[in-house]
């Protein structure tokens, strides 16, 4: 497909690799910042521009990788196109591009995609689309950059956002947390890092229910006051350590 | 260094394997339990037995990978050995094993050890010792192990257990709620699997307080506000992403 590609962030980045990668064609990126826009492009190969005037108009697909608040007004900018347009955003509703062209939709990257990594990690794409021609398209396009594609309603996608955010920023929260807490106490963090990529590691195959392991779960108290006691001078700590430790003892019991 | 190794666990199964593999001679396994001591010892090629009287006396080492609790037990059983005698808890004190033998020591693998697990994980040692001759001894075997090998004083010792616990189980928690919230909502949980993989790949390298991202830590309030509506009737979840939410935007201040 001929895509133009809307932004210059994260997203815009990472879904404009993978989309040359898989041999689309990237005709153009636009981008407020002109030197934001025309770095992305010169990766790409392609041109770039910060004017909606010369916006090129033949594209089959419009992609808006940018702010959930900033869909909006882009979509006042792309009343001219003939190609789909999706966004990207966990958040912003699918009727959120109605009136921004005949036929749009949803194509929403689940993964943490940041522009300087290195590698292009595998990423499940959650579409939906304003009519089945499109949602079609969409599938075709999803499954050339990526093995797992799913439809799911603005509801479901809001959902799996809320996932995403408890399996990573609240994960690597709590890691950043624990960096902390090393600093202070003259430890060295990354003496952690293997810790962290195992316990990750494991559920790519392995339930997490079943993989769950430590004090709170065998009721270990001994090792649980001594553990709340080194927190008595750090009330934030400790309150996740008892909120969390009461949830992983709240077990299978649908307690939540 | 020849050694026997007291438990037929996860630990003393991972120690077991590594400790073979970089060429020791593990002379004997024992285990109360007469059958998990016969497959150990199978697997590592060599004699078990589930009675102390014929414990082997002539190792260089006694490693005694069992639970907190059984520590203390299993000491007054070695009166007799002339070699080192180490444990592997975090939270048992170095003088848990005062008594044992002149020289006695901790060898405390810093990572989630499971035996049916294929691969063997990279696995910092946390050491201590009696006197420093067995500090020695240790870091040697550590260092035939293992490339991560760091002294750490009990309290020390606690403390990277604590940190150790946020990072495996407490976040191994926030993946095993969202696989129940998946299961509730209708939705495949395996989505996030690339998610997570890719959070703790990124810290391997980078800051976990640099790569915070999320609408917590952008304010984005209108996210915020849809995800809490989703738990509204989630009382435990709900709880959880309010506290998560107020110690990300807590930031960098030192609030905890």
């Amino acid at each position: 497909m001929n895509i133009v590609i809307i932004g210059t962030g994260n997203t815009a980045t990472i879904l404009g690799r993978k989309l040359k990668a898989a041999g689309h064609g990237i005709l153009q990126v636009y981008g407020r910042d002109a030197a934001a826009a025309s770095a992305l492009a010169y990766e790409l190969d392609t041109e770039s521009t910060n004017y909606w005037s010369v916006v090129r108009r033949d594209a089959d697909l419009y992609l808006l990788a940018v702010s959930d608040v900033a869909v909006d007004e882009v979509k006042q900018e792309l009343q001219f196109a003939d190609g789909t347009v999706v966004h990207t955003a966990a958040a912003v509703p699918l009727d959120g591009l109605r009136g921004s062209a005949d036929h749009y939709g949803v194509f929403y990257p689940l993964q943490s995609l940041q522009k300087n990594s290195i590698r292009l990690p595998e990423t499940p794409i959650i579409i939906d689309a304003s009519d089945q021609a499109t949602l079609h398209q969409l599938e075709r396009l999803a499954h050339s950059i990526s093995d797992r594609v799913v439809t799911a309603s603005d509801a479901d996608r809001l959902r799996l956002h809320l996932a995403a955010v408890f399996c990573n920023n609240f994960t690597n929260h709590l890691y950043a947390l624990m960096e902390d807490w090393c600093a202070r106490e003259g430890l060295d963090f990354t003496l952690l890092r293997p810790l962290i990529l195992e316990t990750a590691e494991r559920v790519q195959t392995l339930s997490p229910r079943e993989s769950q392991t430590g004090p709170a779960l065998r009721n270990d108290t001994v090792t649980l006051e001594r553990h709340l006691a080194l927190l008595e001078e750090h009330p934030l700590l400790k309150e996740l350590y008892v909120l969390m430790t009461r949830s992983i003892q709240a077990g299978l019991k649908p307690l939540y």
